[in-house]
């Protein structure tokens, strides 16, 4: 209701702030008897983690997983899960300074009329990227649920940094395995160099720059989702749109479909054995809110980093007076990178709590399949 | 949790088939005391009916409003709201055939799953647009309420149909104004007659084609949404999706942002008077989630119609074989102008239900200004 | 939110007005695919109905109930159900009196303030009893999917009218036996007279009298509820409370526990056979808000029908002066024979809710075991 | 959705085991603005505490307050409020022997079935009363903000320990004074020495006695509450069986109301000046689910402990015998004493989330009154 809960049955909500004690999440509902392996959430958490690569911003941050209920003996217990990390390499001086002067196309001016001034500023609050690890922690968690129950694979990498395309790739495994050998986090490893030769190039300028993730998902069964206010496309879009630079959310086609006959644009059905598959996939797997059985394909815009070490056109909101400012501090020159198991992880979020609320994923694990 | 509600505390349920007895809405927690102008929501209904114009379906439905609790001597009681209007004009004869046979891109496959096979299958049944005039009944309650307590207003039109692209127009008074005066509801009156061209050329080869709309809100105050999960964005879109040819929402720059560089990107504040705005209006008017105080900017892309008159590829559920079918009946070889009034609509919902949970439109309506 | 909903997953939103047009219900997530005995309902309408006895109101109406959506081939389709009945004999000319003149421990002010004066007063408007036709109707369905699908069984009857007291009868199946012999509802035969007596002894003063009900849920599995905030306790007495006449609820030895020693009121476990049980039942078979697996055991304490006609205190709320006033109308002189149903409703929609929620009811239901 | 979350717009998620690392509450939708009292909490949460007099365990714990997150020089900012306690004196050597021995009248079975055996057994886990501590902080709070904005006063106090009944005391002021005097925390002063010695003579007998508390609830405005589903008797039980001994709830006259006649439970409506008032509160102060401007009044029964040094009849899990137990340890003779400020507690976050529903208190708090 305030915007820091997600889902129904397997539900997070999210606490914490850039520069306060600490950033988390408690989960609720998660399933009883599920064997964590909380490696796998530490390496999720280091993808995410400033400081990991040329291209991102040097704040150093150990992002140690620390959880403090809910696992027992090294299983989930059926009880709230409580995991966080602490804030530790928080330098807030230069933050004071722009306590009344909202940095454009960051929330500090929204901000400060919801909260009436009281939100607490320093390092973006918690309006700060960072509030993203707590999606991570939790989406680490249902990530292993979703693979270790149904099979079901998430993965998502840059398909573009400005002006630089890649393609799309097209398993999951090769996604996995491809973006992790570059560190914009692109498959399309051809383009790889390009993309992080204009991250470099706009970091030179003291600017940013956008990109595009593109996301696919495996082995969601056929008849998951709902028709009309709670579609497949819908609860992902809003989940989506947590990450605090996605401005634009498509499936399949997505908007190329404005221009697409539907001749062009809807997927014919075929026996594949037993198996019905579509023989092309516009649809992007959803097809009236609900699952068609084929891969999950969507693709979200990432705006440029809104800090940037130039002069901006700003206001002092006590002066009362148009001013010009320039922001100091450590920034990422394109998000997009860090944001791709950000991707991964809400999208295992939302769709883990669809199979709780469908029933296919019970309140208790019994055995778990070996991987 | 079965995707007909919508909504916190202006919260909607939605029921009704397409060939089923009739299509409507349950409205819980309008604000007590609102004189109801039901004229209005009838418009809005006409506008959204069927056989309305050359480039629509020529099914023919009165959609005649029918409100049958919640409301008395003229004024919302605080009870829930019943509205709905009657199928009439219902030939399932031509659906029987179809039972077994998944038209390509309709929901006829997932729903098969979803529910077993148990869904009314006649004319989409609760997967056809027309359950869109619940969202249309409600929505037009919701649009008096912003207009006469708020000011606020809402309004879509169409700017691309296929390879047809219009301009942005960009007051809600103008593409209110123009979008009326052409079958298609662009507000680009320039563009019209090629775009209701495109139309025409696409039904002449039994085909469809889709679409873009842009949504403009005026006056919507700052600080209205949330961060994270609940952003403004996050639940205009997953509300948009209710729209079944709805496949991509973008705000204010939306997918462009990729290709742009934070130093264009940015929207710089400045004082006009004693108002905050920002000299450009890429974000669309949110930020960090929450409005800006600037309009709010968004576009949807509507996929061509999925009913098509030729013969397409798909299989019997039965037989389990591979076959070719053909659909016949009455389709709209473009939704999209139909689908504006329902844009407007579910905005004017989501923005209600914001604004009465921000406690901006109280529980009460005691006096209601003149227009 | 606003009053009007009950549930999470099986989510029913119930709506209309004592003399409105209708009163009825849509029901959200219902399993698809289940055959529904719409006699059974309707057997469940006429005893909640007025002017079935003498102990009840002579308001007349037939209360047939007319289903709307969501049931196809006589089966449900997974679609909202919407049930209603008409409103017929509706008599508003004596409430006009009443506009300013709140009843005594009815809803009027309380209602007046929460609407500012904009609720139809007519019959109670939404406050009626009558308003719990819509329980029944989806309490009702529920109980045949609890019946059919788990065995689970439920009996509610009067134990105490005013200073008449009866006997617990600890079988569903006697309950329902006996309870319909009778037009006070109790199963407890030999009291039955007296309790007649005090309900026709109150009439003739023009007074009402209070009563109690007690039910009895079988066969609810062990596990079934949840710790803490969403106790199986806690859910059932919030959806008790809907009706009207409810003041207190308690489960198992409940207000009596105050007096007891652990030593008395602790149940001990034992095995019987295979099954687990405990040799006595104080718990009311809800430990920890969790299901033991022994039957559920409450009570409800039913308040004296506020409508008496006696002269009674009362205020003007136009002259702000105090009144004295007379209710003329029809009324019953003791409610609880005719809440007897609803409890049995009510009870099955917050536990169908239950096992939706833990996965035991599936959202598909394929066969249906025979009676 | 798994029991661990209360409210909708003021919002809790509790977590934390008896015997794990730590208890606490994160608080979602918490006014902006508000400067809190800690000391105020802490004072509360030492009441709650154990160890604290010879009617309690004997369990050392701190107890003391750690907030985390959501509090930004010294006011709260809107975002979530992370608020815990360590647990420090936890002796788990005991509840090694319990693991496969369901203790009577304790969650462990129901707890057993419902989490496959997963559940952190020491100590009760997640059924221990000890988790009540998180909702005596979020109550803490609460409670300030209802006295500060809104002159709304909570006072609960214990009326029965066992046989021993004391008399209902009127005003918050005198319960909140009275209370504090006597280890047993009744208002009824005369009878607080028999109630101490029913208690002591229990323990001495290696049993436990149950009680019944009283609450009364002053100022909150008429008109809060809402009819049907959502009463606020309904709110308020279900949030109440929070407390894990409570096993019954009635309001006003409650349960008596089953003997009593419409003419005698009937509140006569007076003007007092300007104030309506009722001549009597037999509705305890809320009528047809809505408050009627009377002071609230309610009482909870609450079960003898159910840990007593007696052997007990019960079961192994793992053997599958009857067998005789015997549960060392530290216990309450009764919770009531303790369960007193977690009644206040849950009433507070009950109402301060209703009036942020009906937007009486609102997002931002822009001036707190001098107490």
């Amino acid at each position: 209701m305030a915007g820091n809960e997600l889902g129904i049955i397997f539900r997070i909500m999210s606490f914490g702030e850039s520069h306060g004690e600490c950033v988390g999440v408690v989960i609720d509902g998660c399933p009883a008897g599920f064997p964590v392996n909380l490696e796998l959430i530490q390496n999720l958490l280091n993808k995410r983690r400033p400081g990991q690569s040329q291209v991102t911003t040097s704040r150093k941050e150990l992002d140690k997983l620390h959880i403090r209920s809910g696992i027992f003996e090294g299983k989930t217990t059926g009880a709230p899960i409580l995991m966080e990390i602490s804030n530790e390499d928080t330098d807030s001086s230069k933050y004071e300074a722009l306590r009344n002067t909202p940095r454009p196309s960051h929330a500090d001016f929204p901000a400060h009329v919801r909260y009436g001034g009281n939100q607490d500023f320093r390092g973006g609050g918690r309006f700060s990227g960072r509030i993203t690890a707590g999606i991570v922690m939790a989406g680490g968690l249902a990530l292993q649920l979703l693979d270790k129950l149904q099979g079901i694979h998430i993965g998502s990498h840059v398909i573009q940094v400005g002006k630089v395309k890649g393609n799309s790739v097209l398993t999951v495994q090769t996604i996995l395995a491809n973006r992790e050998q570059n560190a914009v986090r692109t498959a399309d490893l051809k383009v790889a160099p390009a993309m992080e030769a204009a991250i470099q190039e706009t970091r030179s300028h003291n600017d940013s720059v956008g990109g595009l993730i593109e996301c696919i998902v495996e082995n969601l069964p056929a008849g998951i989702g709902n028709p009309f206010f709670d579609t497949l496309e819908g609860v992902l879009a809003k989940a989506l749109f947590a990450i605090p630079a996605v401005k634009g959310v498509e499936f399949g086609a997505g908007f190329r479909c404005s221009e697409m006959k539907g001749s062009e644009h809807n997927d014919p059905y075929r026996y594949d054995g037993e198996k019905i598959v579509t023989t092309s996939n516009n649809a992007g797997g959803i097809i009236g809110g609900i699952s068609s059985g084929m891969p999950i394909v969507f693709r979200v815009a990432i705006k440029p980093t809104a800090s940037i070490g130039r002069p901006q056109q700003s206001i002092d909101l006590k002066t009362k007076k148009n001013i010009e400012m320039k922001i100091e501090g450590r920034h990422d020159p394109c998000i997009a990178p860090r944001a791709v198991p950000v991707v991964d992880c809400i999208v295992a979020i939302v769709l883990l709590d669809q199979l709780r609320i469908a029933g296919i994923i019970p309140e208790v694990i019994r055995v778990v399949p070996p991987t």
